[in-house]
């Protein structure tokens, strides 16, 4: 029997920010979410803060995971290699006293490509176990870096970041066309304009064709934002899409991030299915907590 | 006879730095570099600005090129539309007084992908007129925005901009990767392994590599930057080979920059000819201002 038990806190612990569910015969009895993720913690200030978290929600055996597990978080839960199931992560749990454990994260190193990934893992291999996805399967889960991942047999078998989301914040905030990206994104004309100039795969050029176009005239800077994140996330879904035969690409976002890459998706000829991504990530840790 | 006669100044005039050549029966007599670029001056204060380079090199006639003809500068000289040679650029100039004149830019609009440029326009029909390149040629001018341009019977015919260097610049400076990429940059194994990887095309995975190769420990931060700049060159270089049937291109800039694409060039089985941009730049001033 898992320490876990039929009651439990479970903490996805990002980089700037926390969501705490309290778990009780398997569904979620209440949840919050804070802005003090890893990086707003000092480090040595992580037991006071569980101690907070245990006051709140009450003085439960505690499941971990994301950024808390890295360099910058509680203690290095050490990545395990893909390909990775609910097992591999379960026996990887980095234990910080015997009612406390960090999830790992899963690393891959296929032909000479590395990649990581921390906290994505729960909602992935949750969204298998509560049936929400196929077991094998193409996954995207969209935001500042994109995950890309591959189910195969259920569990994660190899994946791909892409800093899609930080490149175009990066451009919004600095640089020659902040000035132009101000408006809201929508999936527009204009934005799915941005994914067909994206599939050419020519970001830099494609960039600066944004501020050609204001200086000739040819688009309303109304339009350049969401011509911009069309062209990166089209360029993005362009470059997995290439590779993958998987007809259907399952989206675990939010349903505004969620609703773009969708519209690439199908903007380029493949079906996008959007999955509750909470509701993976709470399947995802009961799964490792019964373990 | 052109105004310009045998003495005459030439005003390289950017966004951040200034070049002033004193002209004399075609050479340069003396030349100067400063940071009084255009954003340094106070819109309202270029005839100061230039009647304080006549009081240091003479009171001359003025040729101007660059931004000092944008939206930022002294007084806005409209695109002349590609293609565009010397003949056209000259009968473009937009006078500000009977002998002080500014180039006019030139502009691309084919299959709808818009392109401009303001200032590089003398240094390319320059390297023609001198001879330093052929009158049908691809040309590439890097630095922020790199400029590759088709010169077809010595005009400028088409050309793509890539905000490679901008790129590079932001991710030096801003997010993930900033704290990676703090070394120098030389043409060497980690470079060409960057180059190699920029072939692919996909320049948001492959720089959440940078991350995940530290975090794996397959790279040392050492080679970080020169990986990434080959990344990013090599993406550059890829997309505008893959269309050209050129079997040289022609460098324009400081060796340093020069020597990194055309180490990306070369490695992608191309020939890379460094030409000297000064020297392109004083041909170029001085066949506009004999028109």
């Amino acid at each position: 029997m898992s320490v876990f038990g039929a009651r439990f806190l479970a903490v996805d612990w990002g980089t700037t920010n926390r969501r705490v569910f309290l778990i009780e015969d398997g569904q979620v009895a209440r949840t919050e979410r804070d802005d003090r993720g890893v990086t707003a913690v000092t480090p040595g200030d992580f037991d006071q803060e569980a101690a907070g978290i245990r006051e709140r929600f009450g003085d439960l055996p505690m499941l971990l995971a994301g950024m808390v597990g890295s360099t910058i978080g509680w203690q290095v839960a050490p990545y395990v290699a893909a390909p990775a199931g609910v097992p591999e992560l379960a026996a990887g749990l980095v234990w910080i006293d015997d009612r406390t454990a960090i999830v790992p994260g899963i690393s891959t190193l296929i032909a000479g490509r590395p990649d990581v990934m921390r906290g994505e893992e729960v909602q992935l291999l949750g969204a298998v176990a509560a049936g929400l996805v196929p077991d094998d399967a193409l996954l995207a889960q969209p935001g500042t870096h994109c995950k890309w991942v591959y189910m195969a047999g259920g569990r994660v078998a190899d994946f791909t970041t892409a800093m899609t989301g930080e490149l175009f914040a990066l451009l919004k905030k600095h640089g020659l066309l902040a000035s132009q990206l101000t408006a809201e994104v929508t999936p527009g004309t204009a934005f799915l304009e941005g994914v067909e100039e994206g599939r050419r795969r020519d970001l830099a050029a494609s960039l600066f064709g944004i501020r050609a176009a204001k200086m000739l005239g040819t688009r309303e800077d109304a339009d350049a934002a969401a011509f911009a994140s069309g062209l990166l996330i089209g360029a993005d879904v362009a470059a997995r899409l290439e590779t993958s035969g998987h007809d259907t690409v399952h989206i675990l976002a939010d349903p505004m991030l969620g609703g773009l890459y969708a519209a690439a998706i199908e903007a380029q000829g493949r079906t996008a299915h959007l999955v509750d991504s909470h509701a993976a990530f709470v399947a995802g840790i009961n799964e490792i907590a019964k373990q």
